[in-house]
């Protein structure tokens, strides 16, 4: 009861999904690659026992040995894989974005309805951290009373060099949204953003920070301080306010060091050492469903809605003005 | 070297401040009170040894007895009083509001600028907390590189019956507007408000939480969170961000308590609980700087632009736009 | 390449890792069980696809089938299980006790010695803990100096009805004398044991708090109070006081809930929670060496310590005298 | 109804409890000083407006102006001081030591039992600390259950040149078994001390650190840490563990800064900071009884326990065995 997975798009991303399913879960194995650049799908599987290359993400998912797919590829190319694979009726776990307009997304929605099962999972692997899920726990409790406000602050040390203003929004904040609707159960149907005075860390293309203001449609609202050039690490806040109380994310610190004058507790370096439970938590629970042939985590839906939610963001970043979000009506299916 | 005291307005606050100088502080006594309710004034006074009661405030001020008053009585009549010690050459601690108009603190800004030297100090005592002073220094030693914004939250259990609407902003957000212009040391120049939806615990004419967003004269932007009636305690957060660091207040309490499945600190029940050190930090000062012959403190300056920065706010409140906030040149005596 | 496993022993303790290795961990599979009680054996086999029952350790260790084994059965066994392994040059993963006398964990250094390579793990699995990991790096680091001293406290809510008072020493404490010699990277040399008053919550038979004092080899001094009834949850605390600092371990929770007049995190309810991460390491760790064919992990002469130190530290109890503890030479194959 | 006050010995501390009495408290003057170095006394006078200078303490005791004594002398003579001020009825205010042997202590607990009030306070200001004070009503109610164990933990950075190992106890530690005392509402019966490893930051002629383990009437253990050169700042943990609970000192810093990996607060530098409040509130307490003429704070037998305590503690360091404490009969009046 092993899964067979194919891997399309071995860069980075792709490598660490491999390395997971091969050496951190249970469950699972990689038995086709394929990659834009062939030499490194060829290098990639030459790490894994038994692995095929294929020329392309059309003739992995057409392999009858691959049970169940893994998109990392290039953006621009989910729209393209997601189809095939919702065609070919194989689970497929695409990385975000689901796809990069929406109408794309719109396209996989189409699709996904049509096959009448689920068969995607969006990348969003802040779902999946302890420090989130309890986040949403408390307020399922009721131990906050009903959620009116979420503050999140969004921290990176730096950002690397082929980083364009855009992925601010499309690629950082997006976590934020997704993150949002996640623990307020409810979509958000306008943005705003605010641009605060320059960060002088930041390369000279780039507008850092950011302060983004969403609406829910329950009339809560949703603040994000995206600061992408902040230096001293990856610093990732969040505090829902009720009407009774408030839930925030604890400091992650496993030790408290005293020296020199202070006490101090590590900050993460980046999203890989603050987020790797969350990513292996994510991809168990994907494996463990498509073998079991159930569906489970970030829909479609859930992609679809962070794309449309970026766009408005990124309208109004362009703007100045509030953008208001419209989706369209969502289907039985993702309810 | 006693300095001798008179307190107009003998409420719940002008108690309190005739409580601090007699029993906690050094240097000072009361030698004379009045109040718009002379049986009030004659309590008070029964239990001060000494004491002279007057008729009314501009008689207190003209007694020859009296070295620097405190002006604690309801704020319109503020201005009136203000304007008197000023012409009397006597020093003033007037509690906030300086003023409840923008023209009534231009016309005490005229007169003591005329008067040539500081003879105000305004009751903004966030600036004698320990916490917000840690704050200021740690960016004024350059540990979080230059400030970028300020998120701020002020969150009350629950306000008063007679609390009306737009004390949310004139009462309560007036000391995030205040602290915000110390901690960043620049003005404010615009204001925008997002209300979220309501709290079902506040009382039906009143807007909470509301959200307010301010911009300053060097692009740093403030965030308010004002949430008046959210039961758990009076939780003030706040949390500068830099170029290259941040700086936030820690909580209060004095010890952690582990039973029942958690561990837990307290958060204060009040304004008096929270900031306690900060009131009787903020009138010692006052007193040895008076007795001294000087000014120090939260100057009319300070006063006039916390209240110009709150009109704008409700104004913008109430048309749902940005607002400009527009301030006369600083006088050379502010600077 | 994956890891054919036999697992000794299937109460909760041997489950508890038969489910790791198949719904968790990755390369391995467990091909074989035994119990004292067939029936359980044979339960537990029908969970798992293809598992072969063994009438009894002997046979399962002799199977050609299993590549390595878990010995979880009850502690009076372990010595019998792991020198066979030792004897079919298989690698043993033995829970802790290593075994239960001083006699029998010296059979098992000798027969190990002899066989020239280690062969035996022991499950100390606090020293796959994040906490514990940092405390050590920050020491090894030379952040806080020399070490001198160690703070454990081992605080339980409760204990199960079949717990006996020995148990607190062996069973619990031994995790604090673990640690500890990881930490400190030495050995300890003498015990004291105080008892403080008794609390009411304790079964009548139990001694419950302990407080107990070690000396290392050079000199630096552990205290470990040991709190078996404390209701309130599983609270293990750690500090390393060295020369010119501290280091601790934080509190785990993953957020922080502000209502009813506090702010709170969660202490773990068991070992469970608070030290599943460090299970699944721990063999993963195993898993990932045992298929490399090389040896990891705390060995059969940090289980020959644990035992002789706490045989020391219940003499020490009887007695209310310092007793001093003596291990044989250490070996060269474990330095 | 101001307090005339006169203070004998005006060194450091006697010179902090006069620049407290003048500039910081209500309530009081000095209107006499002396010293063993009347030149000191002189300069200490000059700086307060119409402030006698006495040849000896017994001349300032006997001087009908001063209504109460501050006796910040060297420890040897304060016994007879303190027996001065019982002779004549006036309200003594007497730093630590009550006095430096238990018979000199017993002369006084007869003096002022004979005289049948209590006219003495002894300066143990860890009382008067929000943390402590916070810690012994978290017992009072109940929240942690009886009282088992109190853990403590005394670091100092550095000790001045002039610090001799006896110090330890008698000036650090002798604070630590005061609270305990105050926080655990009993006394303590028997001592232990365990020499750690030594600091190598220590001077050569200091035991550094110290480990001190007590034993309290109704069988609770306090154990105490005594670090006097561990350089990083003033550092005073204090935790009581109860049978269902456990309540512990929070650290102190007012805000948490993050930068270059981590995040930080501020640990005190040296006891003046750290117990700044305590100093205040307790000699505040004083003033208010003493004007009151009425009785306050750490008594007599407070003074005496603590000093019968330190000489057990030393006894048992220099033997390496459990010293028992002896205390008299307590006497009905401190009760």
């Amino acid at each position: 009861m092993t899964l067979n997975v194919g891997v399309i798009g071995v860069g980075m991303i792709g490598q660490d999904h491999i390395r997971r399913l091969t050496q951190v879960l249970s469950g699972a194995r990689v038995v086709a690659v394929t990659d834009v650049d062939l030499n490194r799908a060829k290098a990639v599987a030459g790490e894994l026992a038994g692995a095929r290359i294929h020329e392309n993400g059309q003739d992995l998912i057409g392999d009858d040995d691959v049970d169940a797919v893994i998109v990392a590829s290039w953006g621009p190319t989910h729209e393209e894989y997601v189809l095939a694979c919702i065609a070919a009726g194989k689970q497929v776990f695409c990385e975000k974005p689901l796809a990069t307009t929406r109408e794309a997304c719109e396209r996989i929605l189409d699709a996904e309805t049509k096959a009448g099962r689920r068969l995607v999972m969006v990348g969003f692997m802040r779902r999946y951290d302890d420090g989130y899920r309890a986040m949403k726990d408390t307020i399922a409790r009721g131990d906050i009373g009903a959620p009116l406000m979420f503050h999140s602050a969004h921290r990176n040390a730096t950002v690397p060099g082929h980083y364009v203003s855009d992925m601010i929004v499309n690629d950082t904040c997006v976590h934020d949204v997704d993150i949002a609707r996640f623990l307020l159960d409810t979509e958000i149907v306008a943005a705003r953003v605010v641009k605060p005075r320059r960060n002088s860390n930041a390369a000279d293309h780039l507008t850092d920070p950011l302060f983004l203001l969403f609406e829910t449609a329950d009339g809560a609202i949703v603040d994000v301080e995206a600061s992408i050039n902040i230096q001293f690490g990856y610093d990732i806040r969040g505090e829902v306010v009720g009407e009774s109380g408030t839930v925030e994310l604890a400091e992650s610190a496993a030790v408290l060091v005293k020296r020199a004058g202070g006490y101090a507790g590590r900050i993460p370096e980046d999203w890989r050492e603050r987020f790797v439970r969350a990513y292996d938590r994510e991809l168990q629970e994907w494996v463990d469903a498509a073998t079991a042939g159930r569906s489970t985590g970030p829909s479609s839906w859930d992609g679809y809605a962070a794309t449309v939610v970026c766009d408005s963001a990124l309208a109004a970043l362009r703007s100045g003005e509030r953008v208001e979000v419209s989706l369209r009506e969502q289907p039985e299916l993702y309810r």
